[in-house]
């Protein structure tokens, strides 16, 4: 397993592009991108589960019915959502897409971010489509990644190369964050390519069981988007054996997505909306899984430990106390917490209770860019990681006046 | 049913007090409270959820097991909470008091709030606290309403008098909040009393029923402290017939303090760490009242909405989608939402879409400092209110470095 380069087209068969088709005021920001595999693919995804959802959801989950797509597109700058017509808009964008490409609309992913409740005007984007479709190549990842950003401050793309029956495969994908992120069941906007061949079922089931640990263990802000969706298309150019079925070649297929998702959730973690620091927190020594998971995204979600993070302030008491109201069932007694980083590593709480530890120390290693929160429950061999941000004065910027 | 003046010292036979002991390095603020009762009271309390509670809890617990206590003794600037000798230290503040006031400990409601995990220095307090009791006076409520503050902004008192059986009786109480507050079956630090005649099971009742639809409907920033308690002490002196069961004299006293509740849950939210605004979301036409609260907590919780309120935003979408994930079984297509301030009121999204309004009108409405967001679920007659504040640079600040 190794990473290379192209994100979204490190597979096989991939093109891929983003253009500035004019939703957004801002001429620099591209705001629609599209993905295109060769030949249909295998796909799958997972949606939002909050109960407003957006349009291309719904849309997109139809075409997806039958476990076969070719292509995605994708616009940023308005989600679609909320609009009295977001249902015809959404399929608008899918059948220009699939004019423009020369494929079916059945076999497109249509997907949208940004604000809430507008009006989506076609005009722009059915201008943009057949310049973006022709714009399409080997090396539009990047482009792609800007396509789809939001408040993101940096594009999020990374890919795997990996063997399957003695053949060559790789994987890879794009996402965006950065806020109203707390996913269930779901995630933001993330779409994954490989050219690994693979069922329908066997790629979902990949999928479904992946997200329990990666994009499922990420919070920004505690809010679920109504926009969340992440997909995966595997056109099988690489040659391998179908994957149709539990076994190595399964195992290898999920090594390989979960080091990508997990790399996107890094990024997208460390770039959430007005973050500074990227903070993960890996509570071990748990009774069980659920409760590792449990304790970990409670600390992540802790508003007051992300501030005292923010501050460089080893608070540790934030996150005794959101380990409390987690609703996992722990002996307080038994919990040690360090905090780490490049800079070093210091315990902070044995048993329950404080310890003395140099403040000049734990200030050096929380000044770090990434920051680990080791939660040791004592109390079995289950773990868990979470991964979050700080809580910056840049949030209350960003989210303040977000639509102007 | 009327506002009178005297917090804690409204009810007959109570006296109260504040003074700076030192565990606070700022001179000038009060940091150890005091609440006596002339004669012994019925008491009953309700307690944080939180798995890691701060031991003065634990102490206070044991002390109300016989259903009586006659003073409360609280110190700012510690928690108390995490430390190996917490309740050594706890019952030892008991005990110091007891003796000054010539009672039994076990009458003793002892609480403290401030940083979590830092050893308290029993040396100040036992300094005070003979000080203080010398100071308690029918005036001191004030005192006593500085003495709990921690990033407190105003000092947090109301008062009601009331007519049972023919007779005025007074209920009153004091709080302090302002972080950390996230209420799950108790609450941040509030301290009630009256002089109504009602059993330690009856006031209890009382208690438990009121705050689910009080401090339990109360958010500033998701995070339920180790400390949360709310006390009552109910000394009998107005001279009432005693309220043993329920009944119209027990509803006069539900709704005395319900008053007094939603008072203090009005002043925390307004002063929550870092508020400009006062945020209430009442969510109407709901099927049931679960998923009328459910859905008024969920909005007034999200991070999101809360910043957009900061910058007098009127982002609906966010209010949207605080409901959609909130959990609540609601039919999207059927929500309307409304903001309302004394500037005027004003309809933003119907039928779960958004309809055409004037955003200078609507900011104008979010530039004051309440805002009402009003939900209509149009499923049903059921309703439910929530409290909070917007999400605002100082909170950050505040959190930021909150131990230096």
């Amino acid at each position: 397993m190794e990473l290379v380069k192209g994100g979204v087209c490190a597979a096989k068969g991939f093109t891929a592009g983003g253009v500035h088709c004019g939703i957004r005021k801002n001429r620099v920001k591209k705001d629609l991108a599209m993905i295109l595999s060769e030949v249909p693919a295998s796909a799958a995804a997972v949606y939002t589960t909050n109960l407003v959802k957006g349009a291309p959801l719904t849309v997109t989950k139809k075409h997806l019915a039958d476990g076969t797509a070719q292509a995605v597109i994708c616009n940023s700058g308005n989600a679609n959502t909320c609009n009295a017509d977001g249902i015809e808009i959404a399929e608008k964008m899918s059948d220009l897409a699939a004019q423009a490409l020369g494929i079916s609309p059945d076999d497109i992913v249509v997907a949208s971010t940004g604000v809430i409740g507008q009006p989506l005007d076609i005009a722009p984007i059915a201008a943009g489509i057949p310049v973006l479709a022709k714009s399409l190549s080997r090396d539009g990842s990047s482009d792609a990644s800007e396509g789809i950003m939001t408040t993101d401050t940096q594009e999020k793309e990374v890919a795997v190369s990996f063997r399957i029956g003695g053949v060559t495969c790789s994987l890879g994908g794009i996402a965006k964050g950065s806020g109203m992120i707390h996913p269930n069941m779901a995630t933001m906007l993330v779409f994954l390519t490989t050219d690994a061949a693979i069922t329908p079922q066997m790629l979902q089931k990949a999928l479904s069981g992946d997200i329990q640990n990666t994009f499922n263990m990420l919070s920004i802000d505690g809010d679920t988007s109504t926009n969340d969706m992440v997909t995966v298309l595997a056109n099988g150019m690489a040659g391998n054996p179908v994957i149709d079925s539990e076994g190595e070649d399964f195992n290898v297929f999920m090594q390989a997505l979960n080091t990508v998702t997990v790399h996107l959730c890094r990024m997208i973690a460390g770039d959430g909306e007005g973050a500074t620091k990227l903070l993960e927190c890996i509570a071990s020594g748990a009774a069980d899984k659920e409760t590792a998971k449990t304790v970990a995204k409670s600390v992540i979600c802790s508003s007051l430990t992300k501030a005292a993070m923010f501050g460089a302030d080893a608070n540790w008491g934030r996150v005794l106390c959101a380990i409390g109201y987690s609703g996992a069932d722990v002996d307080v007694e038994k919990i040690d917490v360090r905090f780490k980083s490049p800079a070093g590593t210091i315990l902070v709480c044995e048993n329950g209770a404080g310890v003395a530890f140099s403040e000049e120390e734990a200030k050096k290693i929380l000044l770090e860019k990434e920051i680990t929160i080791l939660v040791d429950l004592n109390s079995g061999d289950a773990s868990a990681t979470a991964w979050g941000c700080d809580l910056t004065y840049d949030y209350v910027r960003i989210n303040g006046d977000y639509r102007t």
